[in-house]
């Protein structure tokens, strides 16, 4: 089984953060085993994050499943999983660890965005896609995981889920993809600001 | 078990290569678990990837062993597995998939830097504390693999390489530190291109 993991990195620690760029890492597990590494830039706030993860997705075909560690990166930069699903066919699962608070984020992105009509309605064509949020147990000492689940039934979602998580309550793509993306973020920031400054 | 395997990404495929950088990439694992994941830029013919190694493992420590992919990274930057050792007390072993041809090294290094003396005489340190490169078969349908051993012994370093080689002959650290390595090269280049050329 072929499966995508989709994390973020650290933002940017200059501020104004917005229009500054952060890492996105894809990391594709094949029965377990990585693959491929991929990673991207994308705007900080900006609105390239789906583009740059089907980018991440083409090189990665053939996949079984798509998993976002949510749909929100690098702050509000929004993956329209419902895009990527239609566009390649492939089920997506929006795994958070945290349970997603739609009425803040709504209220977040009215106060600072003039565009948050366009991100708002990505985020909620998921839900409607998606058919709401389930809390998943992936295994029995831990909290739940918050899943989203589009072009896959939630039990089939559940099941898969149960079986690529090892360590804490992350599934193993996320969990790898994320501490890429962590680890990988200070050299990349460096090498921004090293060439910035010149 | 910590393990942590370092391995070199891409080299920059813009010519001259040498005063390019090139990615140093280390992958943690904590009994075959990944938990650290780093990187450093190197020059490409440089002399700097023992330095940049050091900081690699000083941020993974505590380590039970350190496992090179080689000595030579991004062309003929040198990692001294020697100094590692002894400034870590922790033993290094050295994995390569090719047999090392030190009579074409030299001849190269002779050929290409005017400082081959330095270079040569970080791999002449190598070749006498680990007492010779053995042949070691880590999976009996693979060929061997050639190994170097600093502070360890080579039934002791045998016996590791085979608990964590899962796929091919390349240990686990070794692996997954090439792929993200590769992996992250081309958007490592694409950044330095762009702010290159601004």
């Amino acid at each position: 089984m072929n499966i995508l993991g989709i994390e973020d990195g650290k933002l940017p620690e200059k501020r104004p953060r917005r229009g500054r760029r952060a890492l996105l890492v894809g990391v594709k597990l094949s029965d377990m085993r990585i693959v491929e590494v991929l990673s991207e830039s994308i705007e900080v706030d900006g609105l390239d994050a789906t583009e740059k993860a089907s980018k991440i997705v083409r090189k990665c075909l053939p996949l079984d499943l798509i998993l976002l560690g949510g749909i929100s990166f690098a702050g509000f930069n929004l993956i329209d999983a419902v895009e990527l699903w239609r566009k390649f066919n492939v089920p997506v699962v929006v795994a958070s660890k945290d349970k997603p608070n739609n009425i803040a984020v709504l209220s977040a992105l009215q106060k600072h965005f003039s565009d948050w009509e366009e991100r708002w309605r990505i985020i909620e064509k998921v839900i409607e896609a998606s058919n709401g949020i389930h809390e998943v147990i992936v295994k029995p000492e831990e909290n739940p995981l918050y899943v989203e689940v589009i072009g896959i039934s939630i039990g089939k979602a559940e099941e898969i889920l149960r079986k690529i998580t090892v360590w804490g309550r992350s599934p193993e793509p996320l969990r790898i993809a994320n501490i890429i993306a962590k680890g990988l973020s200070p050299a990349y920031f460096t090498l921004k600001n090293k060439f910035n400054s010149n």
